[in-house]
């Protein structure tokens, strides 16, 4: 470890960024899911340079490498589940430039979306992509797992935004991939390759990112439904009158009642789902658009359609829907936040599915999430203290994972595989499916130096949320 | 060959869908490039077991395989430059399903953007990639070549709309990427990698599409400038202001001069260019926008800015720049077209740059295309039995690139690279961006199956426009 170390300072002569005390590596042992691996050692690079030189050096010795953002990740994309060197590249903060006359961002792997998201808004543009870890968490972690977030149904993933990339491969050499042009068919797509790659295929040390005019305005109502399954098809007739509004979230009677539990925002209790819908753009046509949420929902039997008359009544609004995470761990201490997604049309009948798998596991099981496109967050809440619980809850993920599948959806819509996930991957793809996926690992990190350990299930993996 | 052929037969007994005779082999021997090789024997496969079967045969054998559309590459990529098997998968048109619920289509390769197009319509639903050949050429080869079209500015290119395949890898395996769902991060993406690979990842035998609701309506506008740098200026402030036009296009004073020559619409011919605008969206949004558009276009120092006054004026309007690849073919007979792309803030520049090539070489170009994204369409108009002709356009090609390149813009916004760019590869990528790319198709494809000789230059391979 000693010499680990020393050939790492060699690297980075300053001293502070190179860390080996058990508490800072302590501190880079866990993210926001299941786990704790202690690295040997972590590293803070600063430049594209820094990178090459230190995955140069774990190729040589043969050391894992595992590149780490804020550490919000819900799937494990960071854990340095084999040891060996954390690099932690939330420091490396120093460029975020907005190109107004391209409209692009370029930005260096720690400054976080909503840094980006506030530089542009100077300039009367967006950038649209909001994980709600958007405070927090990098960019570099949103371009790893290809975070999504409510504005996913009109405006994207991240995926969407990103026209070029500055890698440093898995063996130490620099690539740049597209570039500042809105077209570019060069070659393979490596730009849409490496974002959502886990960190597995490259580390990412810069990103050209679009973006977006502001919308002139925006506009939020909110429609109370006795019947969650009303709510899925007044959700599903909005977007198929030709609406496509920026956010269209759900919260079930769970998520109601935990938030005005937690912190008490006026949400009525007796009710058994609500649809929060943002609508942004020109003013007349918002106009237009709210008068046909307004009748669509109604069709479907909402209670009531609710229309912020201000920006603080929809800030509020929008609070409730924000408070759901926070709320729902008070409940229990223990939150497995699921992400497994289905075609739009389905959502009833995943809504069915949820309810089915609720009682026959006896779970406290919540529903929230991006009902838009299909992106729920089922979330388990469970004290993983009670072994007999905690069984009782991997047995409802797997059942969860199965019927998105079955109904043709996916294990995962904006979370990621990396550890958690593993073990379903066949499930989705298939034997050859996943094959060809490690082909592409295999080519490109022939000494599996980077990130090892995720996506890809080791043989016998098992699905297991206990830390131990 | 004639072995060939019989072991084919074995997998199509249908007779008629394995052509060997020379007329039929000579008509697959061309596309809308340059170059001319026979293959030996042409497929027809209408099912994805039989695309798969020969597919293990041709890995068996190691002979090669060409897919193939309609044959409207512009850079090559059909071309069978190893003999081997053709397949055409053109005539692979049974499958056009929309999917209402979830505005998508599913696909067979064989049928058109336009097909798709027309059946999404009846259900105000549209599917927005509008490549120029969008008649004739098939989804397979939009897919593979990743093709866009004037559109691209507001809505993207054929990527942006392929959320799910069914493909046969080159090894004859099928896997299905992506799904029915708006959102998945399951794994690496493929799907984004495979569409735009040209033929060479694997052979694309199902495509699921996205649809989007039918702008409420659509307005046209044109203005005349005295200078092109100007008009370039125009289309940038345009954009900055926040305006996103469906469609952006510019046609310079060859090309207007070129159309009216071949059949006049009515447009001056004392003019240095022209920008052709199409709005999209709410009535009273493009209400708006077209205000803000007039008056932008006359700070520019327009001349004159015209809006259409009925569908028919705006047709009219819009066949002038449809009828600009055919015009200048008047001219003279070759004509190589190139797709250049250049960041946005960079049209002006590249204006520049055309012009100095221009006359440097003494050629004749003529410049229109997809000014809103920097995707412009330097067009060289020559005689190629003119040896002495085509050595200076090639030189002046070379040279094109290599002023999109500085200019940080690519060698291909549309076209692909296919044979013909193939030379320019490490211009634009380095020898460490090549060979990852390399890495991946060598790991998919160990045998060089699939379309090989494309994307990646052969040694020493040279760039060259004359078909001996």
């Amino acid at each position: 470890m000693e010499q680990l170390h020393e050939l790492l300072q060699q690297v980075i002569p300053d001293g502070e960024r190179v860390l080996t005390e058990k508490a800072d590596l302590a501190s880079y042992s866990y993210d926001a899911s299941f786990g704790v691996y202690m690295p040997e050692v972590v590293v803070q690079p600063l430049s594209t340079c820094e990178v090459a030189e230190i995955l140069k050096l774990a190729n040589k010795h043969k050391i894992p490498v595992y590149p780490r953002g804020q550490g919000t990740s819900l799937s494990g994309g960071p854990l340095p589940v084999r040891g060996g060197i954390v690099m932690d590249l939330s420091q490396w903060t120093s460029k975020l430039e907005i190109d107004t006359e391209n409209m692009l961002a370029v930005v260096s792997p720690g400054v976080t979306a909503q840094a980006i998201n506030n530089a542009a808004l100077v300039h009367g543009l967006i950038y649209p992509p909001d994980p709600s870890s958007m405070n927090i968490a990098t960019i570099g972690g949103n371009l790893a797992e290809n975070s999504g977030g409510p504005k996913g149904l009109k405006y994207g993933v991240t995926k969407d935004y990103v026209i070029g990339l500055e890698v440093v491969t898995p063996e130490g050499e620099v690539i740049h991939t597209g570039g500042k042009t809105m077209k570019n068919v060069t070659g393979y797509d490596l730009t849409k390759l490496i974002v959502g790659s886990e960190g597995t295929l490259g580390i990412i040390t810069e990103a050209i990112l679009r973006l977006y005019p502001k919308p002139q305005a925006t506009e939020t109502l909110m429609a109370l439904f006795d019947d969650i399954i009303d709510a899925g098809r007044a959700i599903s007739n909005i977007l198929s009158a030709g609406i496509i509004p920026a956010k269209l979230e759900i919260m079930d009677k769970a998520s109601v009642e935990a938030v005005e539990a937690y912190r008490p925002t006026g949400l009525p209790t007796n009710i058994d789902a609500l649809i929060l819908i943002e609508l942004d753009g020109h003013p007349e046509a918002i106009k237009d658009e709210i008068k046909r949420v307004n009748d669509v929902c109604l069709q479907e039997k909402a209670r009531s359609v609710q229309i912020a008359k201000t920006a603080e009544e929809a800030a509020q609004l929008w609070l409730a829907r924000k408070l759901v995470s926070p709320a729902i761990v008070r409940v229990k201490p223990t939150k497995i936040s699921e992400d497994a997604t289905v075609p739009r049309s389905k959502i009833p009948d995943m809504f069915q599915r949820l309810k089915e798998i609720k009682q026959k596991y006896n779970i406290d099981l919540v529903v929230f999430g991006h009902a838009g496109d299909g992106n729920l967050h089922p979330n388990i809440i469970a004290d993983e203290r009670d072994t007999e619980e905690m069984k009782r809850v991997e047995q409802a993920v797997e059942e969860i994972f199965q019927a998105a599948i079955e109904l043709g959806g996916t294990l995962s819509g904006e979370h990621g595989i990396g550890t958690l996930k593993a073990p379903f991957m066949e499930m989705e793809l298939g034997a050859v499916g996943v094959d060809m996926m490690k082909r592409i690992k295999q080519a490109w990190d022939p000494n599996d130096i980077l990130n090892p350990g995720k996506i890809f299930p080791e043989p016998n993996q098992r699905f297991v949320l206990t830390n131990d």
